[in-house]
């Protein structure tokens, strides 16, 4: 048995956050909950607070829950505090970055869930990370199955095949994609997530995201990464070796595993919760290469990785406000993908960008969406 | 780049040594070919000596080729010489025994083909490994697959599965398999295999002796190793860990990779000639639990490896006997199974057998076979 690993969870309202935090309460005697944070979920926050008795908390909200014992820090604060060993960081969106960075500059373990961070400042978090010794781990379902299958390999990968599940609309004609409605967008075939993840797996601009993640996690160019929409979601992603081997990972798609074996590892540690396979109940698995016409927001998505320097970070930013614009129903499912093509071909890109080169370019990128979409696009 | 290591190479002659030296032919600067043993093919191995030029050689035929510069030597000769490194043990059937044996007790890293040393003396095989700082490194597709699978993990695992093609008759009915001819049976689907080996596929004897090999090489209980019939060959076979993940190896099938990731190992080396995964191609993978009363071979042999002690020698002899007799036509296809578990039934077995007192059950059962099929069964 390890030691006990004294955890932040930052984003702990979120559906990684709950998920961590059932993995926490499986396996009782290995983790202690220094820090909790949230966004304006209040409520939810200060059950967990009463659960988990953090000495750290932060939200987002006006009101301010009064726990004698619980500090209030900034999510910055939290993630950098000598008192705390491993990160989550299952802060959504562009949130997650200055926590993922005040993390790795601390030397921390960072189990990440959160993808904009390293898209958008992938090589300032790489190599910050290296420079303080910090350890990155995916949490990720594909990605943690990419590090799965890397276990104990030496020698460079030849290709990452990213699996997708391919969301709610694989297969529907453009015309029936223009009148999806938001509702029908929420629905995830295969896993459970939050709203902003399960509209950007409707689009794969999720898959899109993995993808450039993957090239920083990994140290692969994006070239090497390919996609395979996989509507099972049952083999999470394979790693092919320079001898042609390829090896993969599977399970139910279920996020409290890769959040285990990203807070255990190098252990893995039996966890009554988790479901294993049936195979008296999968009789096939299904591959097929992924339509990058059809589904556009991940061929920008990887045009965007290849071309590095601040148009990741606009890619995020595009896609942030138009999926919020979607779930309000200001624009049409097929709006994100035309608002996002919009915006990458007016930016002005800044190779190798400093911290502030990519929040400019993220103000830059929410403002040109706004105000693209309020002109009616 | 790694030293070049010194190989012999045991049955050079067969389907796995032919392959063994191609590999040897595509990686030329990282091997050096000291000795070849084969059995009664000698215009091949004259080849072979023509074209590696081994220091020592052993054949089993009549006739001497004469090479004035290459050493006659016994095969466990060969397999225990301090002037080579790794041993490649291609001998078919209970010929491999002895050769393993001498290659284990010399502390060589032997490259595991032949699946009876293994199931008639794993016990012994094992402690003589370890005693002698022996490594054993599976060659078999599915025992290379687990072994992938495993590298870098340091928990015990909770379950293998095998995987199988099912071989030319998977779901034939028992009428039907009545009635197959040897040259059906010697069509296999997805291998190029040597006689034996692919009738024991058709009969799913060969995955029952890879059940007891697998118990053996990762030190598991034959109860947590499970069969899955997987028609395309594709997936290897898998490992499920404690925390119920689920790793699989996959690749085409061709030996030529797990015989060069034995042979490599732990490096992974660019070989153009082995074949790369179309994920363009392949469009489905499909799985069933084997079904173990149509094909009695493989519950036969589940049921010998959980008995243990001279069970499963008696099981593979009766079975090389059988097979042979199926392949001389004296007997039909479901006989094999028939004889074998007759034969079963009558051995008195012994626990912990020595190596003589295997031998010994071997003998027996190969009389015993022969007798019964002359009187018919």
């Amino acid at each position: 048995m390890g030691n006990i690993v004294r955890l932040a969870v930052l984003g702990s309202t979120g559906s990684i956050g709950q998920q961590t935090l059932e993995v926490v309460r499986a396996l009782p005697h290995r983790f202690c909950i220094v820090g909790l944070a949230a966004g304006k979920n209040i409520s939810l926050l200060s059950q967990q607070i009463d659960e988990f008795k953090p000495r750290f908390a932060y939200y987002q909200g006006k009101k301010s829950p009064a726990y004698p014992d619980c500090q209030l820090l900034s999510a910055e604060e939290i993630a950098g505090h000598p008192e705390i060993d491993t990160v989550v960081i299952a802060t959504p969106g562009r949130a997650g970055l200055m926590p993922t960075l005040a993390a790795v500059k601390a030397g921390k373990t960072v189990a990440l869930a959160n993808k904009e961070s390293l898209v958008m400042a992938g090589e300032i978090i790489t190599s910050q990370a290296k420079k303080n010794k910090a350890r990155i781990l995916p949490v990720d379902s594909e990605h943690s199955a990419i590090w799965q299958c890397l276990q104990g390999e030496k020698e460079k990968v030849s290709q990452l095949i990213l699996t997708a599940s391919g969301g709610p609309f694989y297969g529907y004609s453009p015309a029936r994609l223009e009148k999806v409605s938001v509702q029908q967008a929420l629905k995830h075939p295969s896993w459970r997530m939050g709203r902003k993840v399960t509209i950007d797996s409707a689009t794969l601009m999720n898959k899109g995201l993995e993808v450039i993640e993957a090239h920083w996690l990994f140290n692969i160019a994006v070239d090497s990464i390919r996609v395979l929409i996989h509507p099972q979601s049952i083999v999470h992603s394979m790693v092919e070796f320079t001898d042609g081997s390829v090896k993969a990972q599977l399970s139910y798609p279920d996020m409290r595993l890769p959040i285990q074996y990203a807070l255990t590892y190098p252990e893995r540690l039996p966890n009554l919760q988790l479901p294993r396979l049936d195979w008296g109940n999968i009789s096939q698995l299904t591959f097929e290469p992924a339509d990058l016409d059809a589904f556009p927001c991940l061929k920008l998505a990887i045009e965007a990785g290849k071309k590095g320097g601040t148009y990741p970070a606009v890619l995020c930013a595009a896609d942030e406000v138009a999926v919020d614009l979607f779930l309000s129903q200001r624009i049409k499912f097929t709006a994100i993908a035309c608002l996002i093509e919009e915006i990458l071909g007016h930016h002005q890109a800044t190779a190798q960008p400093s911290l502030s080169q990519i929040i400019a370019a993220d103000h830059w990128a929410r403002q040109k969406v706004l105000k693209l979409a309020g002109a009616g696009l």
